[in-house]
């Protein structure tokens, strides 16, 4: 008898079936319906419908996670925080993906973080929202932020030993994609002698040569712009005889919006071959692309539904984050937690690696997603074609060159200050 | 028997006694329980409850308004919004009193204006909440803001044909009280050469030789700092002979806080007579001040309750609030429209005239309040005593000399570069 009581036992204790977490998660998603921005929730939604999907599949330890997704339209603006509010009167969610936009997050993130509810952004990249002790304690960045793009810049200054720079950047006073990306890389930078330069390109012409004037003082030039502008700049500096290796043109390029120089000369105008010479002077910073089988099929169904646009870094960033939010609550409620306690879910987002949707997610410390980067020179100037030629991994800060590299280019040649202009 | 009728319908139409509108507001204060704020609610309580206890008296036509007025700590930042989203998720106020800080002030408003609710303000002084056509469209300002302050400089800059100011301003990073006063005069004075200075106080040691250095090329000095700051500044200026006429002085104080400098050059050290001799040459802009025989009793009352703290302009403004708002909000429901027509009944607060506590309030078209200031001068330096030498007034834009008034001092003599410093 005491050996039929010790055998149910051992058949209660060891082969009882693996409990299933099971809970209802309401998601409240933030993001614009306006199909003009990246991250417009018809863009996204599809993304999150596909990890939501893949979570449940075959019966897997988060298949017990029911979300329940309630998309919300906001612009860039006020009105995410009305809809936070609004929504969240009667019934909090438990979960906030978006808003993307940096003024937008701000107010939600603030509230959120009161409310002691996670959000998880694909966006909200300026470094304000680094500091995570006080007002923005609640939010996880699965994109790597202008910040961690920036670090890519110290490593190429410390791999190439160089001094100075210029930070050109294009500021639309709205969303200010670009000053908020230069702001990054002028944090990082601080120790050495930087140079700022505000275009306001609604306001005032573009004045290249009084861009151009404040270039003689420094080795490097960065530039964050729209592509008309880079080109017209970049038209300019060739002219001046600034593009034959006395400086060193950066433009940074990230997630392919009307912000960012796309790095393309060509526009079929007067000016294309000689913008083909000019851009083989430039350098391109932009997001490391990998690509891994299951990609494959994230992005041809994610396609369909949006259609003709693309897969992008939001896209991709809110897939993830579902993913990273169900690992992490799955985790807080094994160890007894509730889907309630915000801090801790967050906590465990943070400082994890997990497989994403196109390869591996490494969230830092404090719960920003380190970030990889290529940096792009045309190879082949004859064709005006472009390879990468080195990367910069962020889990570990290295800087790793590959066999197109060369490194001449990256150094700076005898400086001669030719204020000679060339005429057209 | 017709006789009878239509004398009984006389009664009826004529002598029906006139109804008293009643109503039960729900009235929330947002300002800061810390008594080391001038608008902390300790401090304005005794004034809201003065109003009350008026508006109820002797049956008059605002007694059937019945306030019920609850108090909220918030501090100068977030904690503000936190409050209004939590107490006003289940009942949402029917009118907000603060917050006074810029930055408390601005998330408020965003969301009381986009929830229909009108908020009255002594505060929220910064040139940014001008904006009323867009975030800020339900905000009453019941204090005159900084850019009417600002418009006495405007009147002595055309007063005086000036031409060229330096603005120095203590920027504490916090409130920014200065920053934002300083901000309204380089608002109004765009047509003019202006060059700005921050003092970093928390950061940097006075500069007093840096800050001299951008005085040569302009004709005044428009400060506005702590009182220690003011002096370290005045008695640099009147080392290096900046003192004798060649540039106008000027020192903004507006509701005695720490953050504006007193106009006191008496600090009982060894440079009391320098700094007496330097002082000679500062002028004050300073807020108005009216006395009307009512305003005794509240004084009195007032005092009583918050014991030795004095009345200022934001103990002032919150008792005129409620005046106000009982005035629109009777005004609007005599009209047909309910105290929820927060639109409605701001419009009704706006470009209008009311006896205040202290004197006439005159309200602007922007739902701003006109403001009326004085500059005060050392009339007396021997004794080193200030008057009043002229007043401003908002309603008007008149500039009005007093007896005491002296031409020459705000005249510029020969502008004597010297730089010579003065041992002390």
């Amino acid at each position: 008898m005491p050996c039929f009581i010790s055998l149910c036992l051992y058949f209660l204790l060891v082969l009882k079936p693996v409990r299933t977490i099971t809970e209802d998660v309401e998601v409240l998603v933030i993001l614009p319906k306006n199909n003009s921005y990246l991250f417009s929730y018809p863009r996204v939604a599809p993304a999150i419908d596909y990890a939501q999907q893949r979570l449940k599949k075959d019966g897997g330890e988060y298949s017990g996670l029911q979300f329940k997704i309630q998309y919300e339209n906001s612009d860039c603006g006020n009105d995410a925080l009305f809809t936070l509010v609004d929504k969240s009167c009667e019934k909090k969610p438990d979960l906030i993906l978006g808003p993307a936009c940096e003024y937008a997050a701000a107010a939600v993130v603030r509230l959120a973080s009161h409310w002691n509810i996670p959000v998880i952004s694909a966006g909200a990249l300026a470094t304000g929202f680094s500091h995570k002790n006080t007002e923005y304690s609640h939010l996880t960045r699965i994109a790597p932020s202008y910040l961690k793009m920036a670090e890519t810049f110290t490593a190429m200054f410390q791999y190439f030993t160089w001094k100075s720079a210029l930070l050109v950047y294009e500021d639309d006073k709205e969303e200010r994609n670009c000053f908020f990306t230069l702001e990054g890389v002028y944090h990082l930078l601080g120790d050495y002698n930087i140079v700022t330069y505000a275009i306001h390109s609604k306001e005032d012409r573009l004045d290249t040569d009084d861009i151009l004037q404040n270039i003689y003082d420094t080795e490097v030039v960065i530039m964050c712009a729209g592509a008309d502008i880079i080109r017209e700049i970049m038209l300019a500096a060739h002219r001046r005889r600034l593009t034959s290796g006395n400086y060193i043109f950066f433009n940074i390029e990230l997630f392919n919006s009307s912000s960012y120089g796309n790095g393309s000369w060509k526009r079929g105008d007067k000016y294309d071959n000689e913008a083909r010479q000019a851009y083989a002077s430039l350098n391109t910073v932009t997001l490391l692309r990998t690509v891994k089988p299951e990609f494959e099929n994230f992005s041809m169904e994610v396609q369909k539904s949006i259609q003709k646009a693309g897969i992008n870094m939001f896209v991709e960033g809110f897939h993830d984050a579902l993913l990273l939010y169900a690992i992490a609550l799955h985790e807080a409620m094994k160890n007894g937690h509730s889907k309630k306690d915000g801090a801790e879910i967050t906590a465990r987002m943070w400082n994890r690696t997990f497989e994403g949707i196109a390869g591996q997610v490494s969230m830092d410390g404090n719960g920003d997603r380190n970030g990889d980067f290529s940096l792009m020179v045309m190879t082949n100037v004859e064709a005006g074609t472009y390879e990468v030629v080195a990367n910069y991994f962020g889990v570990n800060g290295s800087f790793q060159v590959l066999p197109a590299f060369n490194t001449d280019r990256f150094t700076l040649q005898g400086r001669r200050k030719t204020h000679t202009e060339i005429p057209d």
